[in-house]
């Protein structure tokens, strides 16, 4: 079984953070959200209390198969001023595994110097720091190589089905689909 | 300013409750989760906790626009067991305001003999049932005068932007694509 682990800072962004989840459950994926903020009970930007799997030291990243990090504001700058997140975050890059990021959330690897010069999409509103460093399309969601982007809360779910064919493969995408009555 | 009740029972679908939620928030409208348990912590159908804004007893849903039931397996069960929900549901779509479920929720209008012989849509799971006491067309999402029905998660997105479009309009929902990053 794959793991996957969905950062939390408060400030998430709800659908950015919940979608994924909810596919990846349904894909036969262990998901695991992390608070990074030393609470379990962490706030979406529209102010909805979830309740983290684990806070940040109960975490174990060494089987993480993917690495998730949700936008919204402020959650997005919230992961992107917190080492802690950036070195975690580098290391996945850097081990070959999966690394996601959407919305304003690619902004933490740029902070972090993470994937320079990769492929990548965010939010119109990050566009232009993103075009410094990286080639931006403005794309729905990219992927180059084990760096996985996308745009925006709009396309969540079809970030998450993209990444769970990639962690889990057509069986397992099937099943999502059939069960959200998605056509396939 | 709109305002739309999500009703949380233990078991409810996650992206079906949570989409919603952010759409309608992200469109200006007052937006409020209710627990039908007694207690504001409820705990999704993929076991995700969610803090409910009200309890049953603090909500007034005499000034409710919409009134929106989530499915999800056992929740869309104990909202159907639950009289009081029947009751609220009845109420609203009588009153000729929004009333809208999702999934497995429908079979909450069923077993309340609510708005029978006109035309939804639900998860296949329930299409048999449907299909006895209504014009059952297993599309994404119907409406029908003030009832409005889903098929399943998978469209919780696009079934809370009409929803949005109903009870706030073009510019809400401009506003709401804009931020989502989806093309309008």
């Amino acid at each position: 079984m794959k793991n996957a682990y969905i950062i939390l800072a408060d400030g998430f962004e709800l659908i950015e953070a919940m979608a994924p989840y909810d596919v990846f459950c349904r894909g036969g994926i262990n998901v695991k959200s992390v608070s990074i903020s030393g609470n379990k009970t962490v706030s979406a930007s529209n102010k909805v209390k979830v309740t983290a799997d684990l806070l940040w030291d109960e975490a174990d990243f060494t089987n993480a198969d993917l690495i998730y990090l949700p936008g919204g504001y402020p959650g997005y700058e919230n992961l992107g001023n917190d080492p802690k997140v950036g070195a975690i975050a580098k290391q996945q890059y850097e081990s070959g595994k999966l690394l996601a990021a959407i919305c304003g959330a690619p902004t933490v690897l740029l902070k972090n110097s993470i994937a320079l010069g990769k492929t990548v999409t965010s939010h119109s509103c990050c566009a232009d720091q993103m075009s410094a460093k990286y080639h931006y399309t403005g794309k729905p969601y990219e992927h180059d190589g084990n760096l996985w982007t996308a745009i925006g809360a709009g396309h969540s779910q079809d970030f998450a089905i993209a990444l769970a064919q990639a962690l889990a493969g057509d069986e397992a995408v099937a099943k999502i689909k059939k069960g959200m009555e998605l056509k396939f």
